[in-house]
């Protein structure tokens, strides 16, 4: 055998399609429509090239320590990757055994299917079995969220270790974060990262805050140098602008109700978000139509076939400009 | 079970120490000496941070295009990585089974005894019957280097893949990039990283050439979004100044034939070195209590202990006033 088996089997994960027309809309990979922090321009302008010469910090000390002080937590319960990809992906070869199972909501990112199928295990939804559970909130594409008290009591039924994603939890009225700063906590991490709320997904920067155990045993199964130099710099000053990502938030926030409320003015199905994004029924036309309608026009969205997804379009929340004229396309062709 | 039982038994692997020190000599983790291309510096000044908000190109279009150029190969034989360590971890997913056996010459990098731990597979030295086998050329920490034609009649008795680890090709006086370019090529992948002759260790980039159906298995099991945006386009700017490179390159080799004769001269036992170090044991003291000596004065170079490497010190070329610093202070501690 040259190549493994479950690896010939594999269908990659499809990402988001990039497209490249000047003038696309682009609402399909749930991007910040809003830049990055004016302090990660000036880190970047300013960043010394000879320092590249030299490995980077394989533990990120710096940038682990603002984000302890941010959640208040220890360095220590702070692993940082390559994106949250990369977390997700150590955490599959930490906490699951050859056999065992990886559990998540159905419908949720999908991407989690893919994960267990590259780590040869297999992947069921909803399993408390499972012994790793990745559990999205706001979940996707729905936008939904659980509420803190429901994760809690979820991490104690579960069996294996809970890994709540939470890329979207800027977004929300709540979040879980000190289930995994909390005294006594065994099975919880939390997972956040800076390609949303922050404006970074060109960086590559997720983390998750957690026991010390379980960190410890991410540390020794990443990469040597999983972080580069540039991004640890970059997400540093990002990190440390609090105040720019919240304005951000605010407005996408804003823009989302008023968008949701046109929407249903229109005679949509919207589910209620606390995500950068919707996910909604169209009044009339069907979903895959509109869709590529929608294309049709350089206005991408998101479209998930399947039975729990199909019938809905997941609209990413940019400018108010943006939205503006995908309303005015779907007034043009949702009829 | 929380953990893996496999993860609990891991002994993580230890990079190289980064002293805090102004004045430190850092020879220990073969770093290049010169900056990189001041093209890199340029695309760093002039990155348009508003690109980050973007995710980045999921399958590094530009340098896969500019890197299949530079070895006369198609984009589809290229697969580009987060750092060499990166490849590496894909490869170990994509071509062995639970239950095979990576393998590698004896001595050879450390990380790869680590990579199959955290693989969970077993690790063995020489074994021809290994499912991937991690052959380093020029190797570390010996430096010396095997001919391309033993090479090639290696791959030939392989059953498994051969991935060359070239990461000091550009030191030596030949490689075996033809050998993964070469019509009928079944199962060499050769391997390549901008951390050393490029200067880039900080930017993490490394990628390898190889069959197509090896290739495209890779590409299934990496993360999505493996690569950031920012070492997309320095990386492409330091491929495509070859000539800067090459005059480091040359700088270092040179200081390398002078250094090991300096130290001949003293006595010293010195491998043939085609890498940008050399591998010598000490002619009077012993290596482990030299290394700490120097370790006391601010001279670092890399010790590795055992029975066939704890007899010498692997000591990274630096600039000329860096060799002769240390050769001061030999004079003055070897007696």
């Amino acid at each position: 055998m040259r190549i493994c088996r479950h690896v010939k089997k594999l269908a990659p994960y499809t990402p988001g399609e990039q497209p490249k027309a000047k003038n696309a809309v682009k609402l399909n990979t749930n991007e910040n429509p809003y830049p990055p922090s004016p302090r990660c321009a000036e880190v970047l302008k300013k960043f010394d090239p000879d320092r590249l010469r030299r490995y980077p910090d394989p533990v990120f000390s710096e940038l682990r320590k603002e984000l302890a002080k941010l959640h208040g937590a220890k360095a220590e319960n702070i692993f940082v990757g390559n994106g949250s990809d990369e977390v997700l992906a150590v955490a599959a070869r930490c906490f699951v055994e050859n056999g065992e199972k990886i559990g998540s909501l159905d419908p949720s990112y999908s991407l989690y299917k893919t994960l267990a199928a590259i780590r040869d295990v297999e992947w069921r939804g909803n399993d408390e079995n499972a012994a790793l559970f990745l559990l999205t909130n706001p979940n996707a594409p729905t936008g939904t969220a659980k509420t803190k008290a429901e994760i809690a009591a979820f991490a104690k039924r579960l069996r294996g270790v809970l890994l709540v994603d939470e890329a979207y939890a800027d977004f929300a009225r709540e979040n879980c974060m000190d289930l995994a700063t909390a005294k006594g906590n065994r099975n919880t991490i939390v997972m956040r990262t800076l390609s949303k709320s922050y404006s970074l997904a060109g960086l590559r920067l997720g983390y998750c805050v957690g026991p010390e155990d379980l960190i410890a045993a991410m540390y020794k199964v990443k990469d040597s140098y999983n972080v580069d130099a540039v991004a640890q710099a970059v997400a540093l000053a990002a990190v440390k602008d609090q105040a720019w990502m919240k304005r951000n938030v605010a407005k996408i926030v804003k823009t989302r109700e008023r968008f949701a409320a046109e929407l249903e003015r229109r005679g949509w199905d919207v589910m209620p978000s606390e995500a950068n994004f919707v996910f909604a029924k169209p009044a009339h036309r069907k979903a895959a139509k509109l869709f590529d309608d929608l294309r049709g026009r350089h206005i991408y969205v998101r479209y998930f076939r399947g039975p729990k997804t199909g019938d809905r379009l997941r609209v990413t929340i940019g400018t108010d400009r943006e939205m503006k004229k995908l309303l005015k396309a779907i007034d043009e062709l949702d009829i």
